[in-house]
């Protein structure tokens, strides 16, 4: 197992990221919604910062059900984890060559091991999927084992 | 016809939402997606700024397309309108009364006629909907139309 951290939340810890790297290598095409079109590379990095606040933001309200902070609410749970779901796929074309140079609390190992970055976000894309069907069994067990 | 702008973008112009009063005064429960639950007001308005940005950008991704300076590409354009609709709706828990003092580009308004606001975010998500529904026409016209 190995772990990578996606850190571009601002005001917010690094989200660690664990990502099976026994996952068979296949060629990860980036799910590229409505395709890259930033105007400049600052674009491209406010771009992810704000998507993953949006995904840190209803993360923690998925953790704070599964850490009994606040009561567990089914139809929450099922709205939060599509929320992160959906807007976790939106950053990958933000993470361009191009924004490498931007100050932003992202890593360089996203450039220099891109593949391992690739393979990280592709685990986070999958492992938020695999968080909407386990809020959708409205068993917070499930749920927090997804989580 | 009425104009509320919704100015919270930080680095981009107000984004104006015509807004037709013409709707019959129905009680608009706005969609609380995952129930509001931010640590603190400024939170909130950070929370409403990342998403206003995210919509900004896809919306923007649009308007390339709509106004001719990108081709029309079917795909990109329905991914573009559904990720304004859904994300559009999520900014509206994030305009609580404990949030109005709190330095940001949203106008005075949004609180002192939040009947008004309510209304114009309402047909904001309505027609980020419709926009949808024309883009899933793959006819560019109709697409325009409802730009």
């Amino acid at each position: 197992m190995s772990c990578i951290e996606i850190s571009s939340i601002p005001g917010q810890k690094p989200m660690k990221i664990t990502a099976s790297l026994a996952i068979a290598a296949t060629i990860f095409v980036m799910a590229s919604p409505a395709s890259a079109q930033f105007a400049k590379p600052e674009k491209a990095v406010e771009y992810r910062q704000s998507a993953m606040f949006s995904v840190g933001e209803h993360f923690s309200r998925l953790g704070a059900m599964v850490n009994g902070r606040v009561p567990f609410d089914a139809k929450a749970a099922i709205e939060n984890a599509e929320i992160v779901a959906m807007i976790s796929k939106l950053p990958a074309p933000a993470f361009g060559p191009d924004t490498e140079k931007i100050t932003s609390r992202a890593k360089p190992e996203v450039w220099t091991q891109q593949a391992k970055f690739n393979e990280g976000y592709k685990q986070l894309v999958s492992d938020a999927e695999k968080m909407v069907a386990a809020a959708k069994t409205n068993d917070p067990d499930k749920l927090k084992v997804a989580f």
